[in-house]
């Protein structure tokens, strides 16, 4: 929170008492926890891990909420947590209007939770949850660099020290990219942090539909695709291994589905929409990664694009990115597990006596992993719909109910209707605002991490 | 075909020509296919059985949208095959704006094509698909009346003789009390045939709406809950052990969510569109299990109701009724299995090393059928996007393309938006008829049936 610091005080927008205020609290709270608690063992079983990947969440955006709220620029407590809690989870959905009316410091600092949600959320996929075994996870971090089976706590340090590398990486090149392409040196440190941490957040009302550079819109297409693919294949292909992005089955169907998809959307956008044939291919291109990779930045209003290309948008905010990525969504991996499978079970019927197995990365899955993916598939599914409903009930017509709850629990951002791309959340109850809260949480941390505290289960001695 | 003449001939509406020389066409038809491959080996293996569905159903559609054809009534060959194979798959979506311009024989034969689809997809659901091994069919059949591992065609027969004769029960109780409680024989016996096979098509405009009797809509109410439910539990009852209902895990889960959802969209009809409170309980009643039957008879224009009602109805597309019921739909009993097998997976992440298979009927559910569960799930929703994306290039805007292929695919009839409870499909284009006809197939016969013939491996010697 203290890096917002310099900003304050270089822009001079009298957001700086509020800014340390909350520093000094948030200060002063994770001090007494630690010096309450270190002495407590350091063994960690699973339903505590549950418990602090969860509340982490819930804690980091409450004590990330007191700038907004200080400072008098988010004057509501709902509005502050929804616009936090969108920051940390990456999810980009805002309830301001007009963001460039918020002091700079505030703005870095609304920039920045999205830096650190999807740090956090990179170590989580890679490490933590596939080591709590959520939803299949273990299946698909197999290969993380540096992983064996040993001791919780050496495994994540390691792991996050080399994926932190690659993050601040893409980092460090793409504002340097951004600046030299036209931005100031702020706005290209607030758009980067969206783009690698597929947030979404932009300083601008209009999104990057505000820079009409193509330069900077296709920098911020290639970082937003590399932020939505494996960390860890990037690390190998920084490495020199860049061939182990050609054998690797999950980044070869993201990819093909994000141009397939983009191809086919670039058919679907009317005429008088845009005017040349390359302006059709990159309004097409941006949007399709921006929704597939879950970030949510915008360059045009897809709300009036044809159907069909709706219809696309609102399946890619399901799909979503690569697992060990920073992106939301369902993951592409478990997209193709699921299609692999029923082609399994299609050719399974013609020859009822011969054992296909499902295979992924030369390897046959098991059956474990199967019934984790339906579960994880059925969950997702499921409060979608639950949430829909909740929404829908507060007031939302059926279009922007199920398309919020979509945008939310996938940690898009814009969704459809009275939350597109060119709307925002500010008009939604108080109600809808924590259901769609608790959708980001749930999206972000895979589901089975916030739903297993429901668990009476988990409760118990 | 030929029943249809005595109504024909009773009102005198001209139709009596088609009607004859439709027949005339079938039976030769018939009787030169059954003259060529008499000779042919009474063996079947799984891929044929497979043909003989799929085709099975398309060349009755094919023979049965003769009499509109020929009779000029219905004069587009598209839209006279859409109407038929929505009758023969018991969908009841129409093209038609006022059904009761039809002559009365061409009426009668529309509503028939429900009765004869009806009695087969019974036979089918309950001992042909299981055989083949149809998306975990075989688990929830296991327990069908008079089935052993045998051979083939004794079981069919049998299977069908006693499910036929709950079926035909189930049509005679209903057409008497529909005509006495003020319905005309030809309205009852049609709107029986409706009911029974979940079907949908009515002989008015207004559908069931028409009729404003209480005890008309309540009839038909109970018959549609009763159709939607499996078949042998019916049988049982009637041989006297009424208590396998409460054993059925499936039909306790259809029961609950159909109260739970006629419960909770009784309060989402706003109060200008309803008079007294038995009016509300009644059109949410209604509604609710016109939809979750897959039936689609309307008694009012639900696309005015609020929105999370509108979200209900449209998930109950997608759940359907009982396996071995005339409904359509994913059926109870896969959704029940997918929530028992999420539940599962978070039990699982809490106690990792203990056991817990998904239990069904007092048995441990095998990862085979986990795995053929999702295969089903991940194709329907698949099948689903990719239809929508094409309606949706056709013309029809998000909601009314995703309405239509829901409705279609869960052979429920009337959608949302454009395709609606009051409105019907005559607006379609002609590729969206053919892709909607596709669904109707695809969803009558489990999917499966029809995806296998794409496969290359079953047209291999």
């Amino acid at each position: 929170m203290l890096t917002a610091l310099p900003f304050s005080l270089y822009y001079g927008d009298r957001d700086t008492q509020p800014i340390v205020l909350s520093s000094l609290i948030t200060i002063v709270a994770g001090v007494s926890l630690w010096l309450g608690f270190r002495s407590t063992s350091d063994e960690l079983r699973a339903r505590e891990g549950f418990a602090i990947v969860t509340f982490g969440w819930i804690g980091a955006s409450l004590f990330g909420c007191l700038p907004f709220l200080l400072s008098g620029a988010i004057p509501s407590f709902t509005d502050a947590y929804f616009e936090t809690m969108s920051g940390f989870t990456t999810t980009g959905a805002s309830i301001l209007a007009h963001p460039e009316q918020l002091p700079h410091g505030l703005l870095y600092w609304r920039s920045f939770t999205h830096c650190i949600g999807g740090m956090g959320i990179i170590v989580l996929s890679v490490a933590i949850l596939p080591l709590l075994g959520v939803g299949g996870m273990q299946l698909f971090m197999a290969e993380a660099p540096g992983i064996t089976i040993d001791k919780l706590k050496p495994r994540i340090s390691e792991t996050a020290r080399v994926l932190w590398g690659v993050y601040i990486l893409l980092t460090v090149v793409e504002s340097a990219l951004l600046w030299y392409g036209g931005m100031s040196l702020f706005d290209a440190l607030c758009h980067t942090f969206g783009t690698v941490a597929t947030g979404g957040f932009s300083t601008k009302t209009e999104s990057i539909a505000h820079y009409g550079s193509p330069f900077l819109q296709y920098v911020i297409i290639v970082f937003m695709f590399l932020a939505g693919a494996s960390f860890t294949l990037h690390y190998r292909a920084l490495k020199g291994d860049i061939r182990s992005y050609f054998h690797d089955d999950e980044f070869l169907f993201y990819s093909a589905m994000t141009i397939g998809c983009a191809a086919l959307v670039a058919m679907l956008i009317p005429s008088e929409a845009v005017g040349s044939l390359e302006a059709r291919f990159r309004a097409s291109l941006f949007q399709v990664v921006s929704i597939a990779t879950t970030t949510g930045f915008v360059t045009a209003d897809y709300g009036l694009w044809l159907p069909g290309a709706q219809i696309i948008l609102l399946v890619l905010m399901f799909i979503g990115g690569c697992a060990g990525s920073t992106a939301g969504g369902m993951k592409s991996v478990r997209i193709l597990l699921i299609l692999k499978n029923g082609l399994a079970e299609i050719k399974k019927l013609v020859h009822p006596k011969v054992i296909l197995p499902v295979r992924f990365k030369g390897r046959g899955v098991s059956s474990d992993v199967i019934s984790e993916i339906l579960g994880f598939f059925g969950l997702y599914m499921t409060l979608f719909i639950v949430a829909s409903i909740f929404v829908a009930a507060t007031g939302l017509d059926l279009l922007s109910a199920a398309g919020a709850v979509a945008a939310t629990l996938g940690n898009v951002g814009p969704g459809f209707g009275s939350v597109g791309a060119v709307e925002n959340y500010a008009h939604v109850s108080m109600v809808g605002k924590w259901v769609l809260s608790f959708c980001m949480l749930a999206g972000r941390l895979e589901v089975f991490t916030v739903l297993v505290l429901f668990s009476s289960t988990i409760w118990k001695r």
